[in-house]
């Protein structure tokens, strides 16, 4: 059959990956895998960055039109990043018929983690009841630095930042705007409808505290910062949402550490799967492009491109997502009160008032002259939103200071 | 297009999984993903039991070749269990130009962990590196005990058997031998060639005492029986074995308890991906095997049913496998050596003259009147077979009693 020829726009980081990978692996692909793919033609602006790669025989450009106007390309793989141009050129390249690979897909959910994959292919057989990511580096890598070191939020942002494990501006990676995109992407594909990222509720690790760290491990938990998707049967509204969780150090998320992205998938028929990887990185993520080229390579090869139809949500078709109303769960809760006769009677009133049970109360010791102490509570399962009014209503006290630490619970 | 008709031989605990799973699946199966399977036949010797399953329309049967000889029936799935009337069920199938699903395939190895599929679509760009595989349910539930109670190994065994996670006759587990006729399989899928089983060396968890359990934890480690895989880049010979492994408790392997299986892939470019999931039961592996029937449906309505080619190894293509005198590892070592001086340095002198380096030695006191005392050594790496040698020739002499214990260390 004719060489499946294939175009790359954008040699970045990821980009470059791809390149080494077609360098190293073409001649396996061609020969043992009998997949014709050869890397045609590559662009960057940034030409001579392309001659230190090992593009062998693809004919390079600084101009993304001459791989999309070029009719022997295939595949055109896009990896501009951004959004302006990176939409144009994939639009374009779909409008002159070839066939597209960008960071959405595989590689847009964790890297080099078959997620994608896993949710499409090997559980076709299972409603998928439950999700839940740690899919955000950064994120991971500082509470986990927080929680081996029991240092503060600010001093182990800044050191991530000089270690490269933080961009200059995180705020998209700790105010779990990313987690966020991420979770959407996987509530869409799993649920079959558009699921808007506006809607989703996210909070991200910002507030966490050294305290909070140590009570997490007091009471035998691990803070993460968790992707949650649930549904219940029969309901038609999805939980999704972003929030640090206290995760039971028995659970096999509380293991994954430091950079490592994980996502745990559960089905009704195959129970939970994790998948654990690096998430992010040039040849991880090149990994999952360079898989995505091989399925499309074989798609073209056995004759029909839409093996696997894509969907596409219209915005009609969206995702109904739960407010905090119809949100359960266990929480765990710090306030800030005066140490004196009473203030116990009283916090344990405004949830019962509620309905709300009481799982687990820590009231510490004043000491050093701090008329202030703490009073760490965990729930049994409530509502969000009861729960939130119980928290006001004390907060409304007059022994009560500060703001109040809330962090759902997962056992 | 036509109807895809499928016909299943066995209704055991898999083949029952894949007939609820069918049952509820199918509708979403054939309007959403537009594949128009059908579950048509179905046959068991227990006639009754099949009329208990929710079978739908199927055509109910006692005769495998019922299911074989219908001309409608395009894909066969076997899943009769044994040896030799199944693989004459699977022959019989495939001359009739069935195709045919099995347990080898995806459901082969670590139920419904996608493991299979991982390897050749997700990391199709990668060489992989090594692979570490915790896939014995049995073994690591009787080890994950062992170290959350201080137990020794036969009590152990006993109160699996009693709860029904060992079989009442445990050797094909708990002596490693499943665990290495998995590890063989992926070692043929990874390195494109044979891998003979009997040539992998493969040792159980039998030997594994409560006293080594307690020296893993005070070093930091947890003991996991193990399946390795691993080739360094430009060697032409494999490591794979089976046999108990000292890991890290920082290792993401150290933290899958239970009867939860593990894979543990590495690849060149992706780096590590771990897959973890039931690797056994009734609903996972049904999964897989579901998995698997919506691969197939997807090649033939795409017209090309050979998509991902299958590899048959001719037993001349034959994976060179590393024997000890190639083996290179960490060891733990466990001596049971007279209360006297000189001792130690008698055992040391063993390892210097073999160049192996000791990375740290635990001498106990002795007490309770007893004169043997344990000497625990932890090895720098060193080639198995001189680490033997070592052992062996302490055991010659007359300060050491029984046999000494040697566990692998992975970091």
């Amino acid at each position: 059959m004719a060489d499946i020829k294939i175009g790359l726009i954008g040699a970045g980081t990821v980009g470059s990956g791809v390149v080494k990978i077609m360098a190293k692996q073409t001649t396996f692909f061609r020969e043992q895998l009998g997949l014709p793919v050869s890397l045609a033609r590559v662009a960057d602006k940034d030409l001579e960055k392309l001659k230190t790669l090992p593009v062998g025989d693809a004919i390079l450009s600084n101009d993304a039109a001459d791989v999309i106007n070029d009719p022997e390309i295939n595949v055109v793989i896009e990896l501009i990043g951004g959004y302006t141009f990176a939409k144009e050129v994939v639009l374009n390249a779909l409008k002159k018929g070839k066939h597209v690979i960008t960071v959405h897909f595989e590689a847009a959910v964790g890297g080099g983690m078959p997620s994608i994959k896993t949710i499409r292919e090997a559980m076709i057989g299972n409603d998928v009841l439950s999700v839940y990511t740690i899919i955000n580096g950064t994120c991971n890598y500082i509470l986990t630095e927080m929680t081996e070191k029991g240092a503060a939020f600010d001093p182990t942002l800044k050191e991530a930042q000089r270690l490269g494990f933080a961009e200059a501006n995180p705020a998209l990676d700790i105010e779990g705007g990313d987690t966020g995109h991420k979770t959407a992407i996987i509530a869409s594909l799993i649920y079959d409808g558009y699921c808007d990222y506006d809607k989703v509720p996210v909070r991200g690790i910002t507030e966490i505290t050294a305290d909070d760290i140590i009570s997490a491990k007091d009471l035998g938990y691990t803070i993460k910062l968790l992707g949650v998707i649930k549904r219940k049967e029969g309901e038609e509204s999805v939980d999704v949402r972003v929030n640090p969780v206290m995760v039971h150090n028995d659970h096999i998320l509380a293991s994954v550490n430091g950079v490592f992205n994980a996502v745990l998938l559960e089905g009704d028929a195959v129970g939970p799967i994790l998948l654990y990887g690096a998430g992010a990185g040039e040849m991880p993520t090149a990994s999952a492009v360079v898989s995505d080229i091989i399925d499309v390579a074989r798609n073209i090869k056995s004759g029909d491109t839409n093996r696997i139809p894509m969907h596409f949500y219209s915005l009609e078709n969206e995702l109904k997502i739960k407010g905090i109303e119809e949100i359960e769960s266990r929480f765990y809760l710090r306030f800030l009160v005066d140490d004196k006769p009473g203030v116990l009677a009283d916090i344990a009133e405004e949830f019962g008032d509620r309905n709300i049970s009481i799982a687990s109360v820590m009231h510490k010791e004043a000491h050093d002259g701090n008329d202030h102490v703490p009073v760490i509570i965990t729930t049994d399962m409530a509502i969000e939103k009861d729960l939130r009014d119980a928290v006001a209503a004390i907060e409304a006290k007059a022994f009560t200071h500060g703001k109040t630490q809330i962090i759902h619970i997962e056992d």
